[in-house]
């Protein structure tokens, strides 16, 4: 019988905000697997939940970098798969760790994925975690969408002049990634008369969070790659 | 000193996707309120937690009807703040329960901001929780979204028609609450092309819990006030 896989949202930053389920999960499995970007470096995901790791507990580190290079992102996920699968075929139920949710934007899905190709005969359980953007917005007391308010969530704009085309349709929506673009995006939403109403959330959840409700404040400086805005538009009710 | 308002989402329904400091809150505070949108009726979010209450725990019955009217909603909105700041004055905490995540449409928001409005010195810190879309995705190992793919999510969708426009733009799209405009959003996802890449979710992490990808077979039937539609379509790459 071979082992099981897990990929296990542990949210945001904070390890409360993890899921009872999530903890039953860790608890359990005697394999941990994480994604690392850069090798040797310590992994996001991991850190959230290093006071809850026990020492009988492995953890298998897996390469899987941040690149633009689709065919390089494929064959080091592929190569991260039958590390995986190397580990259920000894019977060892395993659980990948990802930051936020397990679903959104997270190389776990990119994994699950191959492994399915890989061995369809493969368990496996998705256990859901806590977006970045619902813990800033709670860390804000903020509401993310009220009634029928539409929301619209925006990893990683690579061409902010579709906010000109979006900020009129959703009253909500989060940037995510806003770093690489910050400038850029902060002048369009300047522009639409909405950057005034939005708010930079740095490092939501982990050590030196931030908020700032002046974003212009900040064009011109670095910022953080965990970064996000949540923009409180003046979109339509659709 | 008066008591602290905790806005607690307690996750879709399976007890277990509760967070860690959902479960804290819910252990420390002495009085639990919870939203019913009929007179006598058992809260879903208090069935979330039923397993976790004490004796010595009061459940305070907030009554926050449905409703379209809308100046009959803030009347009741307000008494049920009353109610609340009534708990707060005495000095005993309170956690407001709600299904999913506290920040995305919840009653707790509007309540939050009456109190905010009626007593600015009320200290209120939001807990947030697993959304149903994220609890949906989950069960069935799919993802919501992938790399830079963007995600709109739309509640209860007054005009259906507003699909033609979004789902060339997003990707990923989830549609909430979809049981009252069912049989014209799954025309209107069939003449899109992407109605046999969908799929239903009703009553995920409750009781009767199920999953369709043969949207068109539920036209003409009655659905379930708790039914969402996860909609994988071919938008551009945001």
């Amino acid at each position: 019988m071979g082992g099981k896989l897990y990929g296990v949202g542990v949210g945001p930053g904070d390890p409360e905000l993890l899921t009872l389920k999530a903890r039953r999960v860790l608890d359990a499995v005697p394999v941990l697997a994480v994604p690392v970007s850069q090798r040797g470096e310590e992994s996001l995901a991991l850190g959230v939940v290093r006071g809850f790791v026990r020492r009988d507990q492995e953890v298998l580190s897996l390469f899987m970098p941040m690149s633009r290079d689709r065919t390089y992102l494929v064959k080091c996920w592929e190569a991260a798969a039958r590390e995986l699968l190397g580990k259920l075929r000894q019977g060892r139920d395993v659980a990948f760790l990802t930051l936020g949710d397990a679903s959104l934007y997270s190389t776990y899905s990119y994994l699950m994925e191959i492994i399915q190709r890989l061995d369809p005969s493969v368990p496996i359980e998705t256990v859901p975690g806590i977006t970045s953007f619902s813990a800033a917005a709670a860390r804000l007391n903020l509401p993310l969408a009220k009634g029928d308010e539409a929301l619209a969530v925006i990893p990683a704009l690579e061409d902010p002049e579709i906010l000109e085309e979006l900020i009129p349709l959703f009253p909500n929506l989060v940037l995510m990634k806003v770093a690489r673009r910050y400038d850029e995006i902060v002048r369009i939403l300047a522009r639409a008369g909405v950057a005034k109403t939005s708010v930079l959330a740095t490092r939501c959840g982990h050590q030196g969070e931030s908020f700032s409700w002046d974003l212009e404040a900040g064009i011109g400086q670095r910022h953080d790659y965990l970064s996000l805005i949540i923009v409180k538009g003046r979109g339509q009710q659709i």
